[in-house]
């Protein structure tokens, strides 16, 4: 026989081998999902103390504020005080709104588009066209609001310690289109990527030819830690005054993911002069938030000493879901040329690289055994990943079992594509 | 003595008497406050329940739906249910969304801005002017909404019957620029004023100019009866269908004057199509709304005899002070040529007419004495009545002995006030 033949040979039993295996992953009719970064069941239960709080008679605030009434647009002063820390804002400069930090980032973009922001000489919609520069990979919800409005979409690669941040000062400084950036500084989504403070600094103090640039800073994962290391970032807000660009940031966050995925808070941090804007503009949107649920929150966290613990709890449940991926991977995966993850050290993703044109199939392998993934190409502008590779793996809501036998299908599924694409493992 | 010289002097003694009342009231220091349709503490407190609600073990609804996590777009189901009857629509054409249907109106008219309606060429901010019509008096947050967004605003008068639906035809058949129009069907704020069959049978099927016009169809007072009377109104979105404009109404309430003010449920419902639309418009902006929320409500009110039980009691809290205000302006104001004021079968508002040119000075008049009133004009779109005659009065908040002292000092503020210009009691 030549060598030939006999890797032919090899290369035969080892595509019959993985095929079995896929047979045998379809027959067991899996249905999990690993698509959104939704909690666990358990990790709500984190929270159990907030659906009976405040209790019928305890419903007076700061001031004799009572929550259960009309008013009080900025958010209960006892909440902003509460998550100022996490917002790196003193709570004058903290909004706390409903229950979607998301709402709050359209809501933004969408006030801006119709009105302007605090420095624009018209509103967005009225300047022609609106370009926003966007990490990839990065958070398809961003993208989504900015699909939505025809609001043009330019990639910046991210790197290990943030956007290409040449290429974003280069970009900013030359196109006035460009009004806004999408950032998630921290455990980014999906790499878990945190920007360096160079990178942030630089961001703060770029110039910018659009006046009224801003960057929408998506803190959400600030206290959502997956290790011992709290990574922590520098304060956008400071850096943004001290270069002069005080209006620069609009800082979002939320406690989706500290308490209750659906019944949270989400949360703004900007200047003084953006926050007036800001409240001016939702005055004849609402007469003001949920109190109440605000009132809810500040007694179940107390403090932000309340909020490290209950992050710890967190830690605790997903953390070794985290654990078993990267595990699996490593041991199904490391020879398989082209195949790389990221190992966050907070946040809710790991980013999954398959060799080039792989990512579509190996969704598809993998719905076709029963495992839901994000959609491949959700993570850039427009559904559409160039060189078809990345993955979002979401291990948070599924119990360890069902994680580890997720991630066993879908790392037999990148096997499967690598193989039909011929770059099978080594 | 001439008859001249009597009068004179009768009147000046009347103006003695009117001022010294004035001191008198002014040094009682009164702080009252008549200006917002705000439920008082005792209203709040019918709701107590929902203060523990659900109950730390209380989650699952329908379908194993968690209500403590993301997704649900469109609102429980069993929320939707509970509100069907009351929006009059069924289920799947009820939206449920956060604690404010005044949001839910200001994104309607913000999407068709930057998106247009499921029936525009184009974007309504595209298509040139936009002009709404608004029946005055009306409510100042509609049109604070319309300022907002400069959009034009056409005022209608207010008649017994509703908006002067002859005007309102020849202006929605002659403008394509009329894309919409507010309306508060039944107790209307700030008259009580409802809709006759006839009039909402008209707007149904009034031919308009443009083919994406649509009425704002804010029924806040949908059960907010004050009388025995539940008065009921036609029904617009089947009226809107039969006359081949099934998606002309976006329809508007919210539990804010039925739960609590500040933690309630928004409520939006009109033709599947509108839904459809409202969804996709939803879908960039949220994951979901408050599922925990609105599992509270479903538990607390259970059922639309539920909601009526509730209603009756409010009744009971506030029918008196209306009552009350009623009686004192009957006993004060009864002899001034040019006053009068609505008697309402439900909802928040009285409305006081007072002589022409009078509104701005009663106003300040009670101000001064510790009263604070609506600011006069807020009825009218730009805040400008043009006769200076319409003041919005709310009896719901202070208790039952303040709403009194406060409708006396507003009916001796209108004495003055209708004295020095000349128009005093007969």
């Amino acid at each position: 026989m030549t060598g030939s033949t006999s890797q032919d040979l090899s290369r035969l039993a080892q595509q019959k081998e993985l095929q079995g295996e896929y047979a045998a992953l379809k027959a067991k009719g899996m249905k999990l999902n690993l698509t959104r970064g939704k909690p666990s069941a358990a990790q709500l239960d984190l929270s159990a103390e907030l659906l009976a709080l405040p209790g019928a008679e305890n419903f007076l605030a700061e001031g004799a504020t009572d929550v259960r009434n009309y008013g009080g647009l900025q958010g209960l002063v006892e909440a902003r005080r509460l998550f100022a820390g996490m917002m790196g804002a003193p709570a004058e400069q903290v909004v706390v709104a409903n229950n979607s930090s998301l709402e709050l980032m359209h809501d933004c973009i969408a006030f801006a588009l119709l009105k302007g922001t605090c420095d624009s000489a018209a509103a967005w919609g009225r300047q022609g066209e609106t370009t926003f520069l966007c990490p990839v990979p990065g958070y398809d919800r961003h993208f989504k609001i900015c699909e939505e409005y025809g609001i043009r979409m330019i990639s910046v690669a991210m790197r290990e310690d943030g956007p290409d941040i040449g290429e974003v000062e280069r970009l900013a400084a030359s196109d006035a289109s460009i009004k806004g950036m999408w950032c998630m500084p921290k455990y980014s989504n999906p790499t878990g990527i945190t920007f360096s403070d160079k990178v942030i600094e630089r961001l703060a103090s770029m110039k910018t030819a659009a006046p009224d640039f801003r960057l929408l800073w998506d803190n959400a994962y600030a206290v959502h830690h997956l290790t011992d290391e709290r990574v922590e970032i520098a304060n956008i807000l400071e850096l943004c005054a001290k270069h002069g660009h005080a209006n620069r940031a609009f800082v979002f966050a939320s406690t989706s993911k500290i308490t209750l995925a659906g019944a949270g808070l989400g949360l703004f941090a900007a200047s003084k002069e953006n926050v007036r804007w800001l409240l001016a503009r939702m005055t004849p949107q609402t007469i003001g938030p949920d109190k109440l649920n605000q009132w809810r929150h500040v007694l179940f966290l107390k403090n932000e000493a309340g909020i490290w613990a209950l992050m710890e709890r967190h830690r605790a449940l997903i953390a070794p879901k985290f654990q078993k991926v990267l595990e699996i991977f490593q041991e199904k995966l490391a020879s398989v040329p082209g195949a790389s993850w990221t190992k966050p050290k907070g946040g809710y993703f790991i980013s999954l690289e398959v060799p080039k044109g792989c990512a579509r199939r190996v969704v598809e392998l993998a719905q076709d055994a029963g495992i839901e993934l994000t959609p491949a190409g959700a993570t850039h502008p427009g559904g559409k990943d160039p060189e078809d590779r990345t993955i979002r793996i979401a291990p948070t809501f599924p119990d360890l079992a069902e994680v580890a036998q997720a991630a066993e299908g879908v790392a037999l599924c990148v096997l499967l594509a690598a193989d039909e694409t011929g770059t099978p493992a080594t």
